[in-house]
């Protein structure tokens, strides 16, 4: 039998280890705030290298990629659902028009303000619960399909397209 | 009081919690293998952009960021050492010696297997305890400082880098 203390451990872990995960998302979309405050409209507007992704192909990607989340995490509707179509399904130049950067700018502002004020709510258990793109039977088979798997996944997603608009700087 | 059904059920949220992680940084090594051996020996040499890092620069940085972690997570002294001063504390084209590719292919496999050696073996507990880098002390105000929370975090500086590399496979 456990003792009392040792059952406190136990739940303060996994609040611990669910907050850990949560860090590390804050710290990447600061990461992102921080890079895409730093970069001018013109070096958005550049392509990451010769014929890869523009700037603001790759900060559309991820706005779409946060909107996303809110079904994906049960917290509601995309607030921009146009952005699946020009960001998200088709590559870059495939003739979609794109918003401006400004209005990607508030998008993305008001994406992420939704979000964290969703994360700021649900309990650590909620976040273990299962995301909505999986059934309750494979979830019951699968219980790392849930809401944290979700985040840590994005999180490197989120990082692995930052280290691609950090070129832009250098433009 | 909590039944021991509901205890059990704590335990295992914690071990598929440390799972999660784990997981996720299999994926991103997986992910790095794969775009390593689609990459020849002149597309590693080449730039990212231009002006930028080369491929050769960032593997190396890459192996000897996971070099460190083995003595930062605790599990012995580096295999590599001298990958530091030419990846890690300096920038590209400082001028140091470079290792060819085959050497540094060699190197990331062993390093990694080394790692994936001691991921197999540490328990939940173990991956929560603290890191070399910090003292007792902090650590006892600080948990988060823990093994854990390291690989999360080297996990997305891997992704950030393999998201550049990813540029080379056009080249």
């Amino acid at each position: 039998m456990k003792t009392e203390l040792e059952k406190n451990e136990i739940a303060t872990e996994k609040e611990l280890l669910v907050k850990m995960v949560i860090s590390a998302w804050d710290a990447q979309q600061k990461n992102a705030d921080k890079q895409l405050a730093a970069l001018s409209d013109e070096q958005l507007s550049a392509e990451i290298a010769p014929g890869a992704n523009s700037g603001i192909y790759l900060f559309g990607h991820l706005a779409g990629v946060n909107d996303a989340l809110l079904p994906l995490l049960g917290f509601g509707e995309k607030l921009y659902p146009h952005l699946e179509e020009i960001f998200l399904t088709n590559p870059d130049k495939s003739g979609f028009e794109q918003p401006s950067i400004s209005e990607l700018k508030n998008y993305w502002n008001e994406i992420n303000a939704n979000l964290a004020s969703h994360f700021s709510q649900i309990s650590s258990d909620e976040w273990l619960t299962k995301h909505t793109a999986v059934s309750d039977e494979d979830f019951a088979k699968e219980p790392h399909r849930n809401k944290l798997n979700v985040l840590i996944s994005r999180t490197n997603h989120q990082s692995y397209h930052l280290g691609q608009l950090s070129l832009l700087a250098k433009k």
